[in-house]
């Protein structure tokens, strides 16, 4: 049987040193033999997930994590969020992310941005816009958790540098999308189609049932769609055509399944996979050691470690660590490192005293037949930096991974 | 005296941790006290070659390592192999390799794409073909070892992207080689050359006298040319006109031989100089000592420790490594650290278990006056990972050095 790949990707796992445990770190002194294990037996180091001090966001990160240079490649999130809702997108897309919003029918004057954070009936409402034309350029549109959705459009001669309808504070009128330069004829054609779809979203969402039920239970209707964040799809070549192997990914956040979706890997859903510290870890194990039957290559990114590190609660991304090491223990029971290299690192540092993600690099450890072993024994971000590994990047993992695999070609003779 | 610098590189050295040698690798566990000295009193650290995972060739490699982007500079090993065998190569140059083959005189079926592995007589059939002109092309040609042979077109509008005259297969008709693109015209006119003298290699050498010699001794005659590969020569400046420095390379193999001339360094032959396993070391040091007098930087590879990894022979490796020790001892005995910067190194991992060359990063050593010592005080992978050096990459290499050896321009003020 060929070898296959595994990596784990502890979402926001990096941190700084933290007064109240002590100056380590959560993953430091968080209670995790099998990471450890996987230090212990494998080769470890400090790894910046897009470059030293660069401040990764989750997208980007995990473009660099699967070989594709965001510099290159990354265009904004509009695209992987559209894709990871559901929507099919293209090369040349324009996408948007988008509000449901309470607007007064009269003024336009937004009411509430989030139509009452409404959870119910958003499909039905996204159906009825979705698969409308206008002068020619068709419009997509869906659905997403809560007053959320995604909106795309696709025709020819469309540009993606236009203003937001969305008036981002209340009491302000919808805003008349514009082309930021005036003299862009693209992005003059995409603001002139935008404006004709706020207002017939208006018109349909007004007196649609699931707004006039509303209505009637005193709750703001949901009659107008805010679009903003125009963002163009790029191209990315499919994961399976970059590397010859098959990919799974196993996430559990809509921009990342997005991210997945966009370079056509099998994006498989996992019940009880909340994104969440409440999360299923052993659900997604399973679905790992399941995935990893018929795929080459399967990514795993557990979204805790960064729940924890953006609400500043040491404690709770300790326990966020400790879910990804019961989640390693069950994985590590049904496979060998002879049939499976696995890389344990993080995106980037989500640190509890900064509560967003920081510049700070990751620890890393590759495991399986063929590594280089050193003499780190303890899986942690100071522990790791001593590692043989040294200091990589984000963008090494494949070609690191492929080289382990025996299935990427000479360059040169 | 001005300082010296001296690159040895033991030609795939670096492995992978091998069972059969407890889990070591064959460099850690050698005898190499010469290396470990170098290692105890210099500075190390683990170097990629090219890039982190990255499975560079020989040729590759050492374009990098004499601080020539590969990515940037190579084209394919052609113009470096025609180099290599002594043919004169400029930049445009159309490069191929080729075959002395046997095929049948009325069908122009391949009988033998090897000639029956034809060993004497080559270079007067070579001689026969060299110099021809087709078109207004001139036509230099040339046998390397055994069946191999190399072909150089020099001349105006000459494209390179043209298929094989070489089937690759006995039992088949020579091909007619053909633009990849039907409407690139340089190709096409190439591939009608290539054409053109691939039949004339036939009319000249199927009564060549070496080949009625091979016939009345029921030896398959080398009775045409088969050219396959064809690559465009580079532009790459010369090492003295980049550097300042004046340059030797005392390497084994026609390949590396082909990147010195290439750079139009000073290519020394060593007799008794294989290329294998019984190379004769001390024959090596003895020119790098020679060389050492009258060149400011000298390069020498030795092949050995590849060929045993190519053969996946761990104890022939360890013996590999042993004689480049012994090769390291007689350089010492006669240059001091104030005179000559050493730098110790690979081009690339063979590792005995993978037979062939692997992205995993190689050990380095820098030794002479001015270095940074650090704790590391044996050679070897994992002993060099945890050095000063920390990872660096092979392009690095030459700014090391020039600015050891003082001969550095000031970037800024």
């Amino acid at each position: 049987m060929a070898k296959k790949a595994l990596l784990v990707v502890g979402d926001g796992m990096g941190d700084r040193p933290v007064k109240e445990l002590g100056g380590f770190t959560p993953l430091e002194i968080a209670r995790k033999p099998f990471m450890s294990k996987l230090a212990k037996e494998g080769e470890c180091g400090i790894m910046d997930p897009i470059a030293p001090g660069i401040r990764a966001g989750s997208d980007t990160a995990h473009l660099a994590l699967l070989g594709y240079d965001p510099y290159k490649y990354y265009t904004g999130r509009g695209a992987f969020e559209a894709a990871g809702i559901g929507l099919d997108v293209e090369k040349g897309d324009i996408c948007f992310r988008c509000n449901f919003a309470t607007v007064d029918e009269d003024t336009f004057v937004v009411i509430d941005r989030r139509a009452g954070r409404i959870r119910e009936g958003t499909h039905l409402l996204a159906q009825a816009l979705d698969g409308m034309e206008i002068e020619g350029v068709k419009v997509f549109f869906k659905e997403s958790v809560e007053h959320r959705a995604g909106l795309v459009l696709r025709g020819e001669g469309l540009g993606h540098k236009v203003s937001d309808a969305d008036p981002h504070k209340e009491g302000e009128k919808v805003h008349t999308v514009e082309p930021l330069d005036p003299n862009d004829i693209p992005s003059q054609k995409t603001a002139k189609i935008v404006n004709e779809f706020v207002r017939r979203s208006f018109e349909i969402l007004r007196n649609h049932p699931v707004n006039v039920e509303r209505k009637k239970q005193g709750l703001p209707p949901a009659n107008i769609v805010l679009p903003r964040g125009a963002g163009t799809a790029p191209h990315i070549p499919p994961f399976q055509e970059r590397y010859g192997l098959t990919g799974a990914c196993i996430v559990e956040v809509g921009l990342l399944k997005g991210v997945g979706r966009y370079l056509k890997m099998d994006v498989i859903d996992v019940e009880g996979a909340t994104g969440s510290l409440d999360t299923d870890e052993q659900a997604i194990a399973k679905a790992v050691i399941s995935a990893l039957n018929d795929h080459d290559f399967v990514l795993c990114n557990v979204k805790a470690p960064d729940v924890a590190g953006h609400d500043g609660e040491p404690y709770k991304k300790v326990e966020a660590v400790e879910k990804i090491d019961k989640m390693l223990a069950t994985i590590l029971s049904q496979i060998s490192p002879e049939e499976v290299i696995i890389v344990l690192t993080a995106d980037h540092s989500t640190p509890v005293s900064v509560k967003d993600h920081s510049g700070d690099p990751v620890p890393i450890v590759i495991w399986g037949d063929g590594v280089r072993t050193d003499d780190v024994d303890c899986f942690g971000e100071r522990f790791c930096a001593r590692g043989g590994l040294g200091r990589i990047r984000g963008f090494d993992i494949m070609n690191i991974l492929t080289n382990l695999l025996s299935v990427q070609e000479k360059f040169g003779a």
